[in-house]
């Protein structure tokens, strides 16, 4: 019986794992788990979106970032997290995120991705984390604007240093 | 001989975790090792000043600022870093980090800075990390200008959420 109940139990587990349906983009690149609380690259503004956003990165990212290696090594993972920008209601000179927009992420993978840079790309819209593309080929968007830094290994963010 | 060689290094110890004289504030608040790893609060955008800047928080304090635990328990604390804001080199509507300009400390301990709300405020200037101010009465500067937002426990910032 307990083995019965074992091998149920067992048998669920991808179920389970899978379950709460983690998004996936149209190139398989499912959402991060965590990466709300990875260190920060750089904050950045967009005035013409009005966006605020955050840079984080998983540890080989922050790693390489701030040591500024490059290319950026297998197993990295940038997500760039953006925030509808609004003026703070009791200091309206200070501009502060309000509400989530979405989150994108480049991963590392230089056989995987070879024909983008190494890159695989990825969007999450909304509070729905929408999957961003209607099939693969939406990575050329991203890839191609992403192209003026491909002498940074296509990344445009620098490590914001402290002393 | 090498008792007496482990004499000499377990005395030299504390002198060389003290070396590198980390810089204190005038009310004896050091700054915090390891802030620039700490999880993000929020970033923000200060036209007006041109800077650009990111709040980080110790674990407890992104632990009661995510759940929205007001007051902060003691042992929280709030660092926030600015740098100046350029425009990005290779996409020029983007805004991002430059140069450091300084971090600034919140440190929650109730019954000790219980005269400014329970907080004592620090603030390290430019690469130097110059500590701010001539003597401990500083720390008005700060605490008045926090003091609009009072009801939330003097603290501007709330956290940048992520469904
Ligand atoms: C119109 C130009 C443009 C397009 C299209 C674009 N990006 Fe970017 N991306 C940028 C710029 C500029 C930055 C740097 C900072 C910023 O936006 O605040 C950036 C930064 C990033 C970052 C952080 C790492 C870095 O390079 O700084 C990620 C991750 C990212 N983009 C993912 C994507 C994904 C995924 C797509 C497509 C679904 C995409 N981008 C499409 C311009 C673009
Ligand atoms: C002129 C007003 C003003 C003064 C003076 C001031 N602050 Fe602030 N402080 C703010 C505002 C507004 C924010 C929120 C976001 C921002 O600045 O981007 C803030 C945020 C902070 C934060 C992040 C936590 C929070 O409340 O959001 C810290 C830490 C901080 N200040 C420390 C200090 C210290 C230390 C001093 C004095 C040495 C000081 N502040 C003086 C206005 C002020």
């Amino acid at each position: 019986m307990k083995a019965i109940i074992g091998a149920i139990i067992v048998a669920l587990l991808p179920v389970v794992a899978a379950g709460g349906e983690r998004p996936v983009a149209p190139n398989g690149i499912p959402i991060m788990e965590g990466y709300r609380n990875w260190q920060v690259i750089a904050p950045s503004y967009r005035e013409d979106k009005g966006h605020i956003r955050v840079i984080f990165g998983n540890d080989i990212a922050v790693k390489a970032s701030r040591n500024g290696t490059l290319p950026f090594p297998d197993g990295t993972v940038l997500a760039k997290v953006a925030w509808t920008a609004a003026k703070h209601p009791k200091f309206p000179v200070a501009t502060v995120p309000d509400r989530f927009v979405q989150v994108e992420f480049m991963v590392k993978d230089a056989k995987k991705y070879g024909a983008t840079g190494g890159w695989g790309f990825a969007r999450f819209v909304g509070d729905s984390l929408t999957p961003y593309g209607k099939d693969p080929g939406f990575v050329q968007e991203c890839f191609g604007c992403h192209t003026p830094v491909k002498g940074n290994d296509y990344v445009f963010t620098g490590f914001a240093p402290v002393p």
